[in-house]
């Protein structure tokens, strides 16, 4: 059976998995939730995901929901099996320096980022309000002291930890729409940063992905 | 040579290394900053943590910060070298349902648990301010609908996957704190989530934890 991921395309958490798919050389189903109002019905709740949320995947009967651990688990269980992509290093202290940019990438990183992008993207959208320029400013000034950080710890480096992994992957989607709302100077004025950019985002995969999902719309 | 932690022993993100620690029968070093400026100084954002925190570890010289990444990797290398504890399980299938905990564990609980004790708890101490009622009635109303959810995901079940695990514990520091601030109700009228609550605290690691870190304090 095809393995099947159930969530809306343009979702930064989709978009991690139908990149991490790729990477792996797996095919795989979209199925669209038919409206907002599916996701938190009852029968969903209770069978694909208790907060209702997308994504889920569903890989022959084995259902799993949160894009992250998605992303863990097919990593995994097909990682080395359809190309010799490595997202995840078998080495343990390799493995240990791409958590440890996960985890950075998680607290330093997605973290002011995505507080940016919700106000100028979806509180319009979801809210009916303008984006509150104050958070705007200081989601910015926090992601560029993190991303001064980046600056450094890139210096001499293709990717995060040497070589691409998932950690580098995680960045992708929301940094890319902070591109399509006009923010890429933050990443284009610094050297390493800006170089990193350019190369996990030229990788096959992604240029895939911004074809088949019509990204640069 | 001895695994060395740099960190404060009443930080929620040190106690989680120390447990997991204790948890694979692994002896451990402790170092203290000496004072928080020297968590900013060039040097140690140069040599321990580019982003001037704790806790840090030194395993033989190979450094590594972030405290999911230190316990990721010190479940990788050791686990089942002193004593048979399972954190992460080997089963893919069984370890992608405890990554999907520990990534609800990052969105839905902690993140409005660490709101709620950031007012109660470090508010007064960081800037010198009183607890806001309307972010601590917020955060505790969203932490109320998530453990809704665990209750229902705790059914029938000792712990969040069924057998003890990494998901478990990371849940833990934080959890104490709200029970040492008076917030424990949240928990203990719901009696799933108190019986798990239970179950993970009265193991015997984390009994040496309260007693070595005078935690009850």
């Amino acid at each position: 059976m095809t393995i099947q991921v159930f969530g809306y395309p343009k979702s930064t958490f989709t978009l991690v998995i139908f990149h991490v798919l790729k990477e792996l050389g797996l095919s795989y189903e979209t199925v669209q939730p038919s409206s907002h109002e599916e996701i938190k019905t009852p029968e969903y709740l209770a069978t694909k995901h208790p907060f209702g949320k997308i994504p889920y995947l569903d890989d022959d009967g084995f259902h799993i929901y949160e894009s992250r651990a998605i992303a863990r688990y097919l990593v995994n269980k097909y990682q080395g099996t359809k190309n010799s992509t490595v997202l995840i290093p078998s080495d343990v202290q390799k493995a240990a320096l791409m958590e440890q940019f996960i985890s950075v990438e998680i607290s330093y990183y997605t973290s002011p980022l995505f507080k940016m992008l919700f106000e100028l993207l979806m509180k319009k959208r979801l809210q009916g309000s303008e984006p509150d320029s104050k958070i705007v400013n200081e989601a910015r000034e926090e992601l560029e002291t993190t991303l001064d950080v980046y600056e450094k710890l890139l210096e001499g480096k293709d990717y995060l930890t040497g070589e691409f992994s998932l950690a580098d992957l995680l960045h992708i989607p929301l940094t890319f729409y902070a591109f399509n709302v006009g923010e890429g100077d933050l990443w284009n004025k610094r050297p390493n940063v800006s170089r990193w950019w350019k190369n996990i985002t030229e990788r096959e995969s992604w240029k895939n992905m911004i074809t088949e999902y019509n990204l640069t719309a």
